[in-house]
């Protein structure tokens, strides 16, 4: 085991999935490890699910140009990223995994490295989505833990990929009940430019992460509808679905804490994606062109990425329907409907002019 | 005094203001008053300071072409609102004062009309911004309330006037001690596309609608320095401009409700002035053109509206260093020392890295 001149284990990364996201966290890690010799191991492993770019294999192209030509074009790694096709090998003597890969692939992954990793690794989920598998909702962060039986934190944040790559300067939030693991990964992740805000309350952060697609594509609905001259409706919407993100956490996974919402997980995310995310993007494209569906403008503009807003807002609806609870989120549910297209997206603002934050004479009383 | 047949009184409303947001709302209040004889006075008289716009008084244009031609050009005022340039012939035999005027001149206007009107009457503030006449900062609708000696709530959201007038679909917050009295504001002023949630907590309410004008103008900062490639700066700006504005609130106007933040004259007006508003607009051109003073681009660029963010940060800044609290409100006063030209937009950035809200290694206590 490496240890530095004091006698502490020195840390070896993985970073767990390359897409946009992961390249874009392996720039600001990759550079940052450097810069600490004695806490990290310079090496970073990221795994590569191997595909052919103009004839050359991704890692191949990655590990020779240092550069992900096709999830974050233009953009340099550091050269102490390496691509690695094989998730075990990415995987293996890492004491910290980096877990960025798209939610649907998350179980599979994680059986495969089951038994294979460090017994004392830790691991963090950059995901942004929620699991179904079991039948009911439940958290990415939980099938790491439950799955590798290690401790699994998650970090969420108002952090447009390509803006974080370029390091523009923005804040994140990293959530760890144990808080000395959170610590550790700050210390990797953390710049000048990425602040990091380190919390304990993992369950509502990550439930941020995948409420607010739903949230931004409703707000992209509105911009697709009715351009620049909407600030007022869209900022309705924007709050009306924080508030119903708010309440989906306490009424469904009671316990966490109101102010994780005020981190940069909470409302700067969601600002963030209503403004300028995909979902949006293909929020506004879907109500401008009704003929066609969200498959087909996913092909069309998102260059084999994922769009996460319909398919968590599908998984919400699916279990607001089992809890019969559609109605108290209003916002949710429209925004399902619209996206199976049996509501129109013109029809959206007449959910809303009920909604369970306006009925009350006083405050709510959640707040 | 009027009656209905039930008995009730029939109230009587005045528009004390007619600028940019006082048209807007005179437009739906006009409209919607008109629908409910029995609880309203058809006619509305609106307060218009005199002046000449193409060699006509704006009274007269506003009372022949139900249009303020000057303040919002375009859009037709009902025709139950009546032009009044004497203040207190406005405001006499009212019920129900609404005050939306520059804030600078709210205290003048109050004197003149104090003794004159109706002593059952009550009132609402419209108007964001802060009042240092007593030498501390202060509220407006304390000023209303206390000269006039009625009660004063204030309505407050997330409302850009030409929208409202427009009819897009909104949401604002009425704020009153006496909900009673709220109701009837509500009553008056809600229509299908102006949702209204009514709270108790005034003081918080207003203070949120002045200070958020110090936020939307860091985020036009923002803009005007790196366009739209910087969401995710301008979204850090944001969400590290309303935690200062809920730590400002709970340190010096203790007792408010934390719920009031999370209503449309929070979060919501945060967000659309910071996307939308004259304040993020000037605040871009000012970062954009380092040889023009903020004078200068309101001459240019508002037609006679005011700018509330520069006037603002300086109150909260004055006030800031009497209770030596700079430091601990660095978004505020980098905003006016920026304003002051005293500090390049370039170095705001530098002002957050390490910002009290990243400081602690858990959760903010006041969360």
């Amino acid at each position: 085991m490496a240890t530095s001149p004091t006698g502490q284990k020195i840390l070896r990364l993985a970073i767990i999935g390359s897409g946009n996201w992961g390249s874009a966290i392996a720039v600001l890690i990759g550079a940052n490890i450097k810069r600490q010799p004695s806490i990290f191991q310079n090496e970073v492993r990221m795994w590569v699910f191997e595909e052919e770019v103009n004839g050359r294999k991704l890692t191949e192209i990655i590990n020779q140009d240092h550069e992900n030509v096709k999830y974050l074009p233009g953009i340099k790694l550091p050269d102490n990223i390496v691509a690695e096709p094989d998730v075990v090998k990415a995987a293996q003597d890492a004491d910290m995994l980096l877990f960025v890969i798209p939610h649907q692939f998350v179980s599979k992954t994680c059986q495969t490295l089951a038994g294979k990793i460090k017994p004392d690794a830790s691991a963090i989920s950059l995901i942004k989505g929620l699991s179904t598998e079991t039948g009911k909702i439940g958290l990415i962060s939980d099938i790491i833990k439950n799955t590798l039986k290690i401790e699994c934190g998650v970090l969420m944040g108002a952090n447009v990929a390509n803006e974080v790559a370029q390091q523009q300067y923005c804040e994140t939030t990293i959530a760890f009940r144990n808080l000395r693991h959170g610590e550790k990964y700050r210390e990797a992740i953390q710049t000048d430019n990425f602040r990091v805000s380190l919390v304990e309350d993992v369950t509502w952060a990550e439930l941020c992460g995948a409420l607010k697609n739903i949230v931004a594509f409703g707000a992209g609905l509105i911009d697709g509808l009715y351009g620049d001259k909407a600030g007022n409706t869209k900022a309705a919407v924007i709050r009306i679905g924080f508030m119903e993100m708010i309440d989906f956490a306490e009424t469904f996974f009671p316990g966490g804490y109101r102010g994780t919402f005020l981190e940069s997980c909470g409302i700067a995310d969601v600002i963030t994606t209503s403004y300028g995310g995909r979902n949006r993007r293909v929020a506004a494209a879907f109500a401008a062109q009704p003929n066609k569906s969200i498959e087909e403008l996913q092909t069309e503009m998102l260059n084999g990425q994922q769009l996460q807003g319909p398919g968590t807002a599908e998984e919400v609806n699916a279990f607001l329907k089992q809890k019969n609870a559609e109605d108290d989120f209003p916002l949710f549910t429209a925004v399902h409907r619209v996206c199976k297209r049996d509501m129109k997206p013109q029809d959206l603002i007449a959910q809303l002019r009920d909604h369970p934050v306006h009925r009350s004479n006083t405050q709510h009383k959640s707040l």
